[in-house]
């Protein structure tokens, strides 16, 4: 019964090939684990890689990965669409097969302290792994960004989980926690005004009173001439993709624009995309276990 | 490496409890079958059982099912809106695992050989078992369905590959054959006018111009006074669920109609359905075996 646990760190560098091939050799150099996606965006300005492996050997490469970005991004020339504090800006941990979050909240801790002890970069803890209330929301941790973090983090408030309350002065702060598993979510519209992106995601996310398990930000992707509005779904079951689309597509249409494509970043359950087929077929008496032949071989 | 076939027997009573019960007993009494799903239909009456087990297993409990509906059902008295031409329909057999489509044609010849001896039921091999061109399409074998069935075999076009040319008195003939998994899926309309769920049926199938690997028919729900497009899709990767579903409305719009709902009989595989998601949500670069998590663990 072997242990699977999913890491899905996020760099802040989307455009540099050469950083990005290095962040990528890394992530294949540890036995154990395997590198599922790379997300590269050079709107956003950030990498999203999704890997699948072993407590230890996931412990691993998020190490070697953290080095890696602390050596290879420099956030003081940093500029991108996507809100970011650290090279390496968050590690979560998921918990796919065999392993507790209990285990995972663990792994966060083991790898946060290491770290803030061996590459000298402070260290938050969250969701999950927080280690107060305050510090659950990574967006509450990230406020200010990398060049408001030496300020906030004179504060005890803000004082880091691990390492020294001064940001690294080209590898910023990293959020390193443990959490379930969520859906990174992008949808695109047929519009480049960048503030329709913005209104359409303040109605769709839990904090201003659209969806609970929805999060989601206005982001312009410039190599396409399109807004975006970014997302996180953190509760598929409860917040169903199908939902946020829908939702999308009726705040739009105030503004005569739609959505021109979507875009899942890293994997998603079955489940989450079946759900919709669900809807959008209108399947009467449908039951997810029962009827997908895959949940029976 | 234990070898899966599916069967999914059709039988042509889907009112009457009793019976239904039999079959269901029958179906779940032999070891290393199981059986996923049990759609009865009363407007269709016809029942269709889904089972996965070994060869051995499935070979076993299709005759014990034979048995049961021969001994049960009686074609001389039934109506339904399902055309039939035995008491067991049809009874088709798909490789689902380590199980080579040569293997399930040897398992359909050798079952219908032993149903035609044992049970005195004249079979005909269908599809991939089929004996000549003419018998691979079963709709071409029903037509006439039980009533003409005696005439029918007569010609010897129409001997049978196993049995006598009389059809048996009370459970008629059946069709055995070997098949990719296909999907059975249903549409219903807004509409209590079959005339109109027959003119979209013809226009959606290959038989008549629509779509390649779609046969459709209208049906009559009379429990719910609903007319439905009943639909096989043989090759869900070339002619999607999507696919058909959208034109089904395109041409429910010139009569006012739309669909209501819409069912699957059996069971469909997750790739099937997450197409259909991947369509509607308009997600662009998605790769079903990279971006679904399940693939992956």
């Amino acid at each position: 019964m072997t242990k699977i646990v999913e890491c899905i760190p996020n760099f802040s560098e989307g455009r540099c090939k050469n950083t990005i091939d290095k962040l990528i050799n890394t992530a294949q150099s540890v036995p154990g684990v395997s590198l599922l996606d790379v997300n590269a965006d050079p709107s956003h300005n950030r990498t999203v890689l999704t890997l699948l492996g072993t407590p230890e050997g996931i412990k691993t490469v998020a190490l070697s990965l953290t080095k890696c970005a602390r050596d290879n991004i420099d956030l003081s020339h940093q500029v991108g669409e996507h809100p970011r504090m650290g090279a390496v800006d968050v590690i979560p941990f998921v918990p796919i097969k065999n392993i507790s979050m209990a285990e995972c909240i663990a792994l966060a801790i083991d790898t946060g302290r290491t770290i803030a002890h061996e590459l000298d970069i402070p260290v938050y803890l969250y969701e999950e792994a927080a280690s107060t209330q305050r510090r659950r929301n990574l967006a509450a941790i990230r406020k200010g960004q990398y060049e408001g973090m030496a300020k906030k983090m004179q504060s005890p408030l803000w004082k880091p989980d691990y390492g020294h309350p001064v940001p690294h002065p080209t590898a910023g702060v990293v959020a390193v926690g443990a959490r379930q598993p969520l859906l990174a979510f992008n949808a695109n519209l047929s519009t480049s005004d960048i503030t329709i992106a913005n209104k359409i995601a303040k109605k769709i996310r839990a904090s201003s009173g659209g969806l609970k398990y929805c999060k989601a930000i206005g982001i312009m992707l410039k190599e396409r001439n399109l807004a975006q509005v970014s997302m996180n779904l953190v509760d598929y079951q409860k917040t169903s993709i199908y939902t946020a689309v829908e939702l999308i597509k009726a705040e739009a249409k105030r503004f005569g624009a739609h959505i021109v494509g979507t875009e899942l970043v890293g994997l998603a359950p079955a489940k989450a995309l079946i759900d919709c087929a669900e809807y959008y077929l209108q399947l009467e008496n449908f039951d997810y276990q029962r009827h997908v032949l895959d949940n029976h071989i």
